[in-house]
Parts: C-alpha cells; structure tokens; sequence
C-alpha cells in the first residue's frame, strides 16, 4: 500500500453507515465524500477556487476523456491532473471503462482490452488495463482505478458474468502492471443485479491488494431498489477496513441510501449537468429555475445556503437562464456542487452524532416530491 | 446635480490627460476609468465577485438589452441593475440609442424616437427620450445616459448633422423628463468625423445641466486616427470639471491615445468577446491561445498577472478551448478583465506621477505588434 495513502473508520452506524477520513499525498479527506467531475480536468463551468469554496474535497476526473485531448502527456507535462487544473487536494482518475461503454464507437472487448474508435474524431483507440494503468500513473492522481468491462443493464446473466470475470482478470493484469506505489488503486465490484455474482466478485477482489473498493455497473438508471439490492449483495463481502467508492451515483436519495449502505464515495456529473440545465437541487426538494413562477421571486435558491448563487434572488438567476447567459449555468451549477457537499456533510455528522436513521428518513420524505 | 454625485480632478497631465475620482451614491472610483460591460446585468461568463477581483470599479449595463429581458419592472422590484446583479459599488447605464442602431430590426427613426423592432422576438418596441429616462429610473443606476440618434460611418455630412441636432434636442428632452435628483445623467456629443459638428455639439450640451459627458459614435471601427481627430475637435469644448466618457472603446491603443486625449471613463466588451474567442491581452501584445505554439508552455498568460487565470498554464488554458469547456472563455474573460484594469491602473499612475507620455509611447509600441 502506499505510504501515504490510508483510511480509517472514525464512527460506525448499526445499520451499516460510516464516517471516516481518506488520507492521501495531497491530503485527507472526511468521508463520505462526494467527488465533483471535472471531465476534462475542469468541473464543467466553475472555476477550481469555486469548486474548493462548495466545500469539496476531493475531485473526480476522466481517464478516457484526458488520453483523447489533450493526451497525459501533456497533463504529465503539467504536474499531473491536480496540478494542471490547480487542485491542490486529492483527486481519483476512473479507467475509462465506463466511457468506452457509454461514448465510445465501434466498441470491439477481447481478453486483450478494449479496442475501439475516438468520440471526438474516430480516431482509434487501444485501451488495455496495462494501458489503463500507464494512463493513469501519467496522469497522477492519488487513486487509479482498474480497467473493468461494464454491461448496459438489463443484460442476460451469462453476459454479466463474463464480463465479472473478464473484470477480475483485468484487476490482476492491473496491478500487475503498476510501477508508481505513491498512487493507490481500487478494484471494482461488477455483477449487474445477481446478487451471487456481486458476492463472488467482491470476494474475489478483496483476496487482492487493492486500496479500496468501487462497485460499477450502478450508475445506468437501474432505479434506487434495485441498487440498494446490489449493495446489500456486495459490501458486505468488502474487508471493513478499506473505502468503499460507488461510481457515477448518483440522485440524492441514492447517496442517502448507499450511505446507508455503508458506501464513503461517490462521484457524479448530476450537480453540474442539472445546473446547466437550469434545475436545481435544495433540501426542499427540486426547482425548476425557469418555472414563470420564480420571475419576481427576491429570495434565495435555497435559505440558509452560503453558495455564491444564493447571494442573488431566483427571480435574476431565472432571467440568465432565460437570457442565455452562461452565468446562469455557472451559478446553478455551483449552488448544486455546495448542496451535494452539504448533503454529505449533514449525513457524516449525523453518523457521528448516531442520528443517522432519523435524517435519512427525513430528507427521503422530502426529496420524494416533484420539482417546484 | 444629485448631491452624491461629484468629480474631481487630482492630477493633469500636460499633454490632457487626467486623474481623478467619479463619487457616486454607490461610492467612489478613481479615473480614468474602465467598465466591464454587463449586458445583461451579468458580465459574460463572469461571476460578479470575479468582476470586482478584476479591479473593475463600475459596471456598465443597457437599457435596450433589459427593456427587452427580463423588462425594467423586474430588475427594479430586484432593487435597480446595482443589486439585481449582485454589484455593491456604481453603475451606469447607457439609453439604447448604440442598440437601436446595431441590432434592433425595422428601425423608424422620427423626432418623436426611434420605433423598432426586438432582435429577439419581432416584438415592437417605442424608445422616445422620454422612455430612455423613465426606463433607465427603473433600473436605477448611478448613471444615466440621454438617448442620442447614432449613424453608421462613414455617412453623409448631412446625415451626421442631423442625427446630431436630434440628439441635442432629444438631450433637452432626456433632461426635463428627469425624476429622480440621486441619478445623474451624461449628454453624449455626436457629430461623426466632421470637427465643427463635435464642436458645436459639445458647446451645446455643455449649457445643459449634465452631470458628465459623453463621446458617441466612435466605437464602429473607424480607426485610432479618425477617434484621436474627432476626440481633438470635442474634448477642448466639454466643461473641465466634469467627467468625459468614450462609449464602446476599445482597444488598448485606443484607450492609451484617447486617456491621452482627456477621457475619463470607458467601456467595452472586447475583453469578455476577445477572451471568449480565445485571444488574451497581456503587456507584451495579444495572444491566440489556440496557436499549437502553447500546446506545452507552462507558463502563465502573462507573468505578474495576478487574475485566477494566471494561476494555471498556457498549456491548460489551450487545453480547454480545444476540448470546448466553459472554464476557457471563462478563465480568458477574468484575464483580459484583468489586463484592462491593470493597464487603466497603470496609466493613472504615470499621470499622477508625471510620467504618462513615456509609458503612452512604451506601450503603443508593444501594442502595435502582430498576436503570438
């Protein structure tokens, strides 16, 4: 394990929540914690002071996305991904796995790896976990993750578990090909919805030396059942000891769960992608910005939050939205990024404060209400 | 004159360039003086904490742009543009007559106002002197501007001495339609290229009760020669101990010559266009960030700068134009805002310490060079 890579539980709920802290080369981190994606080695928008100022810890960027533009020779050339974006704290880069499943074309998947044509010019790409890895050890996060192959659900079960045991195969070649112990590196937990393959797979993983955990596959709208379903299969067989990451999830009352769970990452484009679409989240439940109703309203996105877009009223950031100027985007998606921080920050505390259960339930019963 | 509004001069130069300071209701700012153009009671892509860490003292904001959306009534229930946007410190707004003339369709200009059409919806629109004023109250900025008819250049001698008489009559108008004591409101001379028309435009509005004046209908491309000639036959003419304004200029070289000149305040929006296109401004001439050239140049857009943008690389800024993402034009506007206070720092400076012809010809000399 690297040196400077560790994590420790600080307070254990009984019904499976965690509160930690993640400590890396570029610092610790409370957990859970929700990592912004910053894609491109931008968190789409929003300047890396104002992604600090949400309250951020810890930032998420694209592997797939880097090799294609502007390659990781050039972010190398520039200190890495944090340093190139100006991100001092920690920072997790994904395989790209789940890109080559969701953007790439003409997807080709052998034993070999991945072999298929650029998004941006059709170009064509070879991702191999050896190449994965290379990737990332240039790119230079604190956490790499391992080259898995992901299946859109729903998928008949023979396909699933290929792709479970093609996954596992991938996390030995990937280890197997690290050179950089100062970057620590999760497996990843694949098996759909089959509850016994979630368990082999984990089980399996946690034979190997891995820094942490993920669990994949979840993050395609499979709906918040049957992903609790998922993770009922699979922490469970994850050592305690290590963080457990759950990719690309999600809604907020799919974190509250998967906190629940006993989850302490997660990562998500909805903060950003929703802002820009001028919808917003607020522990009142979602606002539809460009709803006529919010025209002359002088108050706040949401009362109490110290999010620069709530220094303006709703009525002016619904006219920018309306006027097409990318302040709109800009602010909606920053007061988004600080909901989800703050999401996060009343979950930890409430495990700490072993109140977990009674906040849960609370914010469930809000966030279950239509958009207003 | 509104007893929060003054200027003072502190320090002249020989050659007629001055320093001094512009108070207002919302405070006072040192001149001469650049504002950042907020269109739409937003500067592009800039959040308004941004804007003032740029150094910007004043915000410009239009009435033909707010008239049309979100409409005066909401920005004044959002407590005037100054609030509405977030900005604590002075405002000015201009009339709309530039607008009118450069973007509104069906244009019908008589002696009653200028009737057109939104370049928005086709929607009709009336903007007499009289609504200028009413409208321009509603917003509430610290100053006003009269409406004045502008020609396209070149034009007939007629032409421009037509639209100019107009504007002195529409002057008379804006003047008596005045309500409100604690905002102030500039005259704007016209009269084109032609010297005795600036002249006895000039001469005529300065027996108006004017809080400052205005230069118009320099901002079309006329040329640095032509704006110096037509600064020369106008500015001898306006009161000393008011403040002049030269709307919609420009570029760098055309603010050094025209602070040369004896103009006090300025506006444009080149800095937030050029920056969204990707061109920088920095002390040594312009920079296109797209050149391969920067591909893996760590260093900063300019060294010293001390903008958000110059916390990261060439290299990374390129980067994200390449890759399309918000934070380049976002990063390149925080920048060239940067530049143009900097250099109206700069200036002011060399005026107060006597030095103002050298850094003027040091500074053109640079200017005039080709883009890097």
């Amino acid at each position: 394990m690297p040196s400077q890579f560790n994590f420790r539980v600080e307070s254990a709920d009984p019904g499976g929540a965690r509160a930690g802290v993640l400590s890396t080369p570029h610092g610790s981190v409370p957990t859970p914690l929700f990592m912004p994606v910053a894609t491109l080695a931008t968190v789409k928008g929003v300047d890396i002071g104002r992604v600090a100022e949400t309250g951020a810890g810890m930032v998420l960027a694209n592997t797939y996305h880097l090799h294609l533009r502007p390659g990781e020779a050039i972010v190398e050339q520039g200190g890495g991904v944090g340093k190139f974006m100006g991100w001092a704290g920690p920072t997790l880069t994904d395989s790209g796995g789940f890109q080559v499943f969701s953007l790439a074309k003409q997807v080709r998947v052998t034993e070999e790896g991945a072999f298929f044509r650029s998004h941006i010019d059709g170009s064509p790409v070879d991702l191999t976990p050896e190449a994965a890895v290379r990737i990332q050890e240039k790119l230079g996060a604190d956490v790499a993750m391992q080259l898995d192959e992901v299946v859109a659900l729903p998928a008949d079960r023979e396909r699933v578990e290929a792709a479970m045991r093609r996954s596992l195969r991938w996390a030995e070649r990937c280890l197997a090909a690290r050179s950089r112990p100062e970057q620590a590196m999760f497996g990843i937990v694949q098996g759909g919805l089959e509850a016994d393959l979630r368990q082999e797979s984990a089980e399996a993983l946690r034979r190997l030396p891995f820094e942490g955990y993920a669990v994949g596959g979840l993050s395609v709208g499979e709906g918040t059942e049957a992903m609790v379903a998922a993770l009922a299969a699979t922490v469970p067989h994850l050592p305690a000891d290590k963080p457990r990451y759950l990719m690309g999830v999600g809604q907020p009352q799919d974190i509250i769960a998967a906190v629940a769970a006993g989850i302490d990452m997660f990562d998500c484009v909805l903060p950003t992608r929703c802002g820009r679409n001028s919808l917003v989240y607020t522990f009142a439940g979602q606002v539809r910005l460009r709803n006529a109703s919010h025209a002359a309203d002088q108050g706040p996105l949401e009362e109490g939050c110290p999010c620069l877009a709530c220094r303006h009223s709703r009525s002016y950031i619904r006219h920018l939205f309306l006027a097409g100027e990318m302040l709109g985007p800009i602010l909606a998606s920053i007061h988004n990024l600080t909901f989800y921080q703050r999401l996060i920050a009343r979950l930890r505390a409430a495990i700490v404060a072993g109140r977990f259960d009674a906040l849960r339930q609370e914010l469930l019963a809000r966030f279950s209400a239509p958009a207003a």
